[in-house]
């Protein structure tokens, strides 16, 4: 359905160039920029979050930032820069991470023979950029720890990454990201598989009940775990094109962690043992997930409970005199429905009202308030569903549409979350056999393929794996480890 | 005054030893350690910020970052590394920057022939990583302004900086902090001379009211301006030694990086012209300031409003019969303090009583509340004040408390404050000449001196200054101009 405005119905095309059909990457690309969410810099890799993108990152973290804490988190910070012996005590961490990590070497700047600026004053130990911290917190807290009275210490912090990407992608796989990163050491085994599923169940809400995303839980296989965990659990995403996401992931480390930063305590039964440690971690990328999951072809559809702005306001000017008038009546529903808690922008300036529809639709901000002359003189405001269109336009009173701009946000949430979930469930296939999953993605159909988990022990299915680039997303929950669905990823 | 618990008065020695007489700076390594707010890591220079001193920190940026709205800006983020080149572009900037920075110049790790990791993979250019971001943020706008109906453009990112400091000490001076830094850019000279001093004034309001921290509002003198501004606007703080802490600053930069990054626009006049632009910045070492200007022998004594925790219940158990009955009473008053917006403790573990007691007076928290047997049985509490001690202990009903609490939380704020100005007013001395000046800092006198401004062009005063390693803090708003501070400073 098209959300364009009444008087471009005729001749309408798509607000995003090209569609979704003619090339989903391109469109991803399209959206980003005509959504003005971010864009690139003269750094490799790393992107300019602008103001209407960052609006929605500060309102997940927000919202997830509550939720952590109400397991009893607490948020701390340690440093950038991690040395690198640190990522040396672990083995499979280190292969994990030393083919990504920025360098640094020098501590000062001095002018060159040319003139030109050179690294100088060499450090003795090099340090990377933080790619991930278990390592320099799991140094840091080992001296926190002593007994189990110490325990659980659980720890956040919400911070910048680096890793350095060789085909960066705007919000999905850049240098630089933004994430938080939390990491808990428990008591025993089980409580380190108890808590990376409860950290699990806290995305699983966020995602759900704020960014309108059905998630797929389950466990990576093991050759798609974080290095060092010994169970990484996921929610995978499915987006538009059939592809997988993977929205974050909880790690439970076991004892990895604990064995090379030496985080012991003195157990109830008196012994001094090993903790067992879980890390888990949400980024920036979720930004993408939301707009390749839930846009259109006019552009980013976004989910009202993390939308920077949650309703617009388009003024309808007719002609210079009656602009201050009809301004400040856009005000007072302005301050209406901000009194509400509701997040609304409102541009008063002289750009011309349908370019301003469009700016508002691009940016999928979940409800349009048109007001002009004729509204004003109603007492009436006009309002448009992003993700429903020109259809669901209606004509009410300034007192019912504020009383009611709450419900209809979330009626929007439920719409986005029940039509991405039918989305999603339509496009999950069972199969039996390895010839079948090629014939799945020889046909160049999306969406996964679910078939019994012994199916990763079929040799064949790695030839199949290579050839089309899948992956197993995950074995999900839902089906008692039983199964396992495998797709094309992001 | 001491804090000290009753019991332990007869033979009571002060928390914190050293105290702030014996020695200044020791006493504040010992709080930032006693209070458990941060501890060194095993990168120069930098700190881990743990949770008890990352809490104030979120209650700051939550304060801050809506008063930073209210003025219109908004938030982004731009990449933590910064090219080489982009430095070189302005003069005075590179020279203040260049000698600290930290430079990435390889991304990769590789195993040496020694089997140590060792950098691999050059980059052709290299980066470092930001000092501050006035050139990364201007060659990314210059992009976004083309007329003057794109100005006013207000920007602002919350992120960590580093400066390769040689004598880090933590949160006054460290190799990474956190900080948030504005950058605005405005059509004409008034323009971002009337910015500069709104976003000052925002910081005021922050310090005056949310911190208790009275201000001395005013400008740099040349010699003290940030690289590359016309001019630096500061707020001054005294702490309690009489030094000066520098609470943050606000740049009119005029169009000095709109020249070397070339940030045009046409004007009303149809014409094109440089922009105008201001930053502004407040960093993590204003926790700093308020342990040094608030805390006493005893600990830290932290500002309600940002408080981590504003309220410690302390459960006293006579025996573990009685046990689940007073931490029931007590997290009865815990909720009913919630429910008024209260940050609360309560330490249900099984440390004594005197040792929680004396945890939340070293930490400050603005008020301690006892219970016991006695106050259960009567329906009552014990409250006593952090910052007037065991006088100030009443016992009252939990509803008389809970629904004062606000108050006295408002009244322990009111005193810190009056009290921090006093000790600030009775520590600046009027003086006419250098040689007062000498005789003042050579008696070893805390506190400022203010003098007439035609003082800096006495040629006397550059050894005087060397000698004590005193500098001029600012020419205050308040003297028009005319007079000027001088002191030692963090």
């Amino acid at each position: 359905m098209s959300n364009a405005p009444a008087a471009k119905a005729s001749n309408y095309k798509s607000a995003i160039q090209p569609t979704r059909a003619e090339n989903f990457p391109e469109w991803y690309q399209a959206v980003v920029k005509e959504a003005d969410l971010a864009e690139s810099s003269a750094v490799r890799g790393c992107y300019v979050i602008k103001p209407y993108g960052y609006g929605m990152w500060e309102n997940i973290q927000r919202e997830l930032d509550a939720r952590i804490k109400e397991c009893d988190v607490q948020n701390a910070y340690f440093p950038l820069l991690i040395p690198v012996e640190y990522l040396s005590k672990e083995a499979e961490h280190v292969d994990g991470f030393a083919k990504e990590c920025a360098v640094v070497t020098h501590h000062r700047l001095e002018k060159g023979p040319d003139g030109k600026l050179i690294p100088a004053s060499p450090l003795e130990h090099p340090y990377v950029i933080r790619p991930t911290s278990e390592t320099i917190i799991g140094e840091t807290i080992k001296n926190w720890i002593q007994s189990y009275r110490d325990l659980p210490c659980k720890l956040n912090q919400w911070c910048n990454v680096m890793r350095w990407e060789m085909r960066p992608r705007v919000f999905l796989r850049t240098a630089e990201f933004l994430w938080q990163e939390g990491h808990n050491c428990l008591e025993t085994a089980d409580g380190s598989r108890e808590d990376a599923l409860l950290m699990l169940s806290v995305y699983k809400d966020l995602m759900e009940n704020c960014l309108a995303l059905p998630v797929m839980e389950g466990e990576k296989t093991a050759d798609e775990r974080f290095p060092g965990a010994i169970a990484t659990y996921t929610l995978e995403l499915m987006m538009q094109d059939g592809k997988a996401l993977q929205g974050c992931t909880s790690h439970d480390l076991g004892q990895t962690f604990s064995k090379s930063c030496d985080i012991k305590f003195q157990g109830r039964d008196g012994k001094e043992q090993h903790a067992w440690t879980t890390s888990w971690g949400l980024t920036t990328r979720t930004i993408g997930a939301i707009l390749m999951a839930h846009g259109d072809d006019d552009g980013a559809i976004m989910p009202p409970v993390v939308a920077t702005y949650q309703v617009a306001i388009i003024p309808f000017l007719k002609d210079d005199a009656g602009k201050d008038a009809l301004l400040g009546y856009c005000n007072k529903v302005k301050t209406a429905l901000k009194a509400k808690g509701i997040r609304v922008s409102l541009d008063a300036s002289d750009v011309r009202a349908s370019n301003k529809t469009w700016d508002a639709i691009k940016k999928g901000i979940p409800l349009r308030v048109e007001i002009g002359e004729k509204e004003m003189a109603e007492g009436n405001v006009t309002h448009i569903r992003r993700d429903l269109g020109k259809d669901s336009k209606q004509t009410v009173s300034v007192d019912e549409f504020v009383n009611n701009a709450e419900r209809l946000l979330q009626d929007i949430h439920k719409s986005m979350f029940e039509k991405a979930k039918a989305f999603r469930d339509s496009h999950i296939f069972d199969v039996k056999t390895v010839d079948e999953v090629r014939d799945f993605f020889k046909a160049d159909k999306a969406g996964f393929v679910r078939a019994d988990v012994s199916i990763l022990e079929d040799k064949a299915l790695e030839a199949v794996r290579k050839e089309f680039a899948i992956t197993p997303r995950c074995i999900p929950f839902s089906d008692s480890g039983k199964k396992v669905l495998l797709g094309k990823s992001y």
